[in-house]
């Protein structure tokens, strides 16, 4: 399963958004998937992560080959329409952050049997 | 209620942390809740927000003023002692990503009835 998103040697960015759920799901699931799967498509995308608490905190980090990537992703037209209803609907606060990726590691564990 | 940091203009630094949970629960939130007690004692820490998802994968962005602020957290010894027992025990993988936050913005509801 793919949940962390592979990215190559940096420095590369990220776009961190981070969200208050206002709790009105209304249409949020099905927009959420098509949002990643249109991301998926836009030149420059590296990959994402998504988590969403139970306290309806939600983090998604999304990744990109530049900043001109990123600015093209925010104009994209049916992204701006869920830009428009996520401030209308389903969030109550968000912060976005524009960030370069300077440094990267990680940790797998063995798989168990192997 | 704080769950969005509140971070300065940037630029300044951030670690995004995503993992995937092994399911083993043994002590993790009472760590959990240590490591961001201590981490906001630190010199250089401007916030924190983290979520984690029914499927176990976590994502915890602190945002920090400077390198030497992160590399100070990093080396610090109860954070060592998680970070061990992490890899043993609480995460089957995980990224840790060190990022030069260099835009921010935001958006907060108006509340009802003001």
């Amino acid at each position: 399963m793919q949940v962390l998103a592979s990215t190559p040697k940096p420095p590369y960015y990220a776009v961190v958004f981070t969200s208050q759920h206002t709790g009105v799901d209304e249409g949020y699931d099905m927009m959420a998937r098509r949002m990643v799967e249109l991301a998926a498509q836009q030149p420059g995308f590296l990959g994402v992560e998504s988590a969403r608490g139970a306290d309806g905190l939600g983090i998604t980090v999304s990744y990109w080959e530049s900043l001109e990537s990123i600015a093209a992703w925010k104009a994209a037209g049916e992204h701006r329409a869920a830009q428009a209803r996520g401030k209308a609907v389903w969030y109550s606060r968000y912060r976005l952050r524009v960030c370069k990726v300077e440094r990267e590691y990680g940790f797998e564990a063995a798989s168990p049997g192997t």
